[in-house]
């Protein structure tokens, strides 16, 4: 079937990116939006919009009721929800299929398999996909913990299997250590996730951050788009995200990609998704876990392909083929994304909302800005920091690297602290320029 | 040797996608403007920037003695001319050659070649290139008018030998017009150029305009970069481009592209330049005039190529051979360039200058913005009304002008006119999406 009119379950940036794609496909949009985003871009942007609730996400971004409202009120047939917020909720996929709207991305079955870390690790170690030396399911208490420590080695990770994105994750850096964390960690996760299991892994050093852009249709077909380095974390955030990885042979590369596309297979997945894995300075790599959502990084892969990945999720939701094979996807160039927040580097990357006065992205040839900040627009306080990403492509690394640094220095964002000093002097570090920084980098270096 | 320093003779767009190519490359950036310029935005994003006199261009941007004192003070070793005021001006490239700066362009004798157009034309034929047919030479007087007349057949365009870009053109669509015409086209030639010369050409229709990209080196390289179809005119001011051109069979690509490079060889070329060609419906292609420049319109080609023309132009002034062969050019995709001009189409696209207020260029994937706009900006009613270039890309045309008609109509600039709206109408002209539109096209067609 043909997607006449899509909902959009989302704001900032990404909200823009989907009625961007939706309206060059002449697809109609709805945007929702909550109390203080009245005046946002992507409210101006979509051909209508809908007020959904207060400020607290809960309400608003995550109030399944109202947003099913609108989406059935409007008769859109389709729903895009972002990243965040409800993109790897299984419920909110579910509703959809039941209200007879298409949710675009996977099944509700394929979110909760690589939702649950446990469930995740074991169907990728069954489809062949390597995982990180750990516990094979869930650890029930201390005694269990201690005996599986003693086989996989410190210092040991302790997960929340509901976890994700950084979140309910210890460190345990020997016996004692993770005697005194495994039932406080189990709490947390209770807490936070309301599902106390945690599994433990072995914790690699000397890692990089690399996942796997993969896109499939509902007829099998599976397709890797290459991979990106992800390894510039501040606390577990990515801050920016390059496509291709400095360090990946070919061989790496072709092992990778079909490493993911067996781990797509094996859940039926539909859409676009990543792997995560850890890469170590041998050219081993390991799973992490699946994000079943298009991510705040798929520029990087688009600029290095040429695929529009919103586009193609729409496309295969519609029921149709993968416009392309394996072999037509070719890595061209290099792209490099920096994600500009509102915070202050000089002050620990405080937040730092307001209202933008002068406001002048950058242009020119291979400078790509995907945001929602306008001139005299209002960055609040009450949802995600990230701003703007700005990305660029070049021929080369180094190319690459010199337009974002033009790019940044052109950036004018008045009224409001950016991290766009902090990029900058990225930009500048001997490590990160050398390419064979690891996901402790910023830990490790004073930036 | 190394460019450590640029000087930019122009202002507007250009001035600023030079700066941006400097800037990447680690080259200094020194900008020149004319007073009411003084906060033009290559003003402020140059490392340095001088004023050079008053409103008039003779006085400011066509300031020989200004800008050579301001390049030498500076200690610039190189200047850069975009398009328009000196870029084809042989004269100030030998001075800069006489002060030992380089001139970014090819070499005044290459200037003075194909700026003569009778001259351009005789070499062209002795290379090889189709010529339209007509007079080979200047017509002296009526007598040989009349008599090269009857041999060429009617209509027949009379052209000023020192014109170019459209201008010192009359059509005669029979003897006695012709006759009317001649004596008065030599005189407005003497008063408008400074050359009475004039010569006659058959007046060819159902003709696109269809240019091909050259680069060369000073070893003797020279390398085509495909064409660009330039018919969408509007009193010979060309509007929207694109490459590449829809009706272009690979064969006649490759004989037009062969073409080009026999021409930039005969007058041993060096640097970015353009082989104008009208195409008929039946393939035969005809030698326009060169344009020994970068040009408005260089974007389209740098956008399906991956090739930075300007970067490329200033390596290869700095001695370096081209950086790719001929089969390293691939066309990939398509591209479209919409000039934004500051006119109102709703009456006649009278200028509309004036101060910018809200201004948000469009973004995303595939979307570029060449624009010296910026939000309080303002638009100067003393030079070209250009203000902003918006190029896209996607793999297919269709996706192209879809991707443009999502662009157009993000892009918000408040306080002043612009040719938005018309452009809008065109990307729904069944003629221009059929792409079988010639130079009449806008002559011919209500948009």
């Amino acid at each position: 079937m043909n997607i006449q009119k899509v909902l959009i379950a989302n704001r900032g940036e990404i909200a823009v990116r989907i009625i961007r794609a939706c309206r060059e496909l002449g697809i109609s949009t709805v945007a929702v939006y909550s109390e203080p985003d009245r005046d946002s871009l992507h409210v101006r942007l979509a051909d209508e919009a809908y007020c959904i609730g207060p400020t607290a996400s809960k309400d608003s971004y995550l109030n399944f009721t109202n947003i099913m409202s609108v989406a059935t009120l409007t008769e859109c047939d389709a729903v895009h929800p972002g990243y965040g917020f409800l993109a790897e909720n299984a419920d909110f996929a579910e509703i959809c299929g039941s209200c007879n709207i298409i949710f675009i991305g996977p099944s509700p079955e394929a979110i909760t398999r690589m939702g649950d870390k446990a469930v995740a690790k074991d169907t990728m170690k069954q489809a062949g996909v390597p995982v990180i030396p750990g516990s094979d399911g869930l650890v029930d208490d201390v005694e269990e913990a201690m005996l599986l420590g003693r086989e996989i080695g410190y210092p040991i990770i302790i997960k929340a299997t509901a976890g994700g994105g950084g979140k309910g994750i210890r460190i345990a850096e020997d016996e004692e250590s993770l005697v005194k964390q495994i039932t406080a960690a189990q709490q947390e996760a209770q807490k936070a996730f309301g599902n106390a299991g945690v599994y433990l892994e072995k914790y690699l050093t000397g890692m990089k951050h690399v996942e796997i852009q993969i896109i499939a249709d509902n007829h099998g077909n599976v397709v890797h788009l290459g991979e990106r380095d992800c390894s510039v974390q501040r606390r577990r955030q990515k801050l920016v995200e390059e496509a291709p990885c400095s360090v990946l042979t070919p061989d790496i590369r072709q092992a990778m990609g079909e490493a993911a596309v067996r781990a797509a297979l094996a859940v039926n997945y539909s859409g676009a998704g990543t792997l995560e894995f850890l890469l170590g300075a041998d050219g081993q790599f390991y799973f992490m876990e699946m994000n079943t959502r298009i991510q705040v990084e798929h520029p990087v892969t688009e600029m290095v392909t040429g695929v529009d990945l919103i586009k193609e999720m729409i496309s295969v939701a519609e029921g149709n083929p993968l416009s392309f094979t394996q072999e037509d996807i070719v890595i061209n160039g290099w792209s490099i994304e920096c994600r500009i927040n509102a915070e202050d580097p000089a002050k620990n990357f405080m937040p730092s909302p307001g209202k933008i006065g002068f406001y002048l992205p950058p242009g020119g040839l291979g400078v790509r800005v995907d945001s929602a900040a306008y001139p005299g627009g209002t960055i609040s306080p009450f949802y995600d920091s990230m701003i703007a990403k700005l990305i660029v492509w070049a021929p080369t690394r180094q190319e690459a690297i010199f337009k974002m640094k033009r790019a940044l220095g052109e950036f004018a964002i008045e009224g409001i602290h950016t991290t766009i000093p902090f990029h900058q002097k990225l930009l500048e570090h001997p490590v990160f320029l050398d390419g064979h920084f690891d996901i402790k980098f910023l830990e490790e270096n004073e930036i």
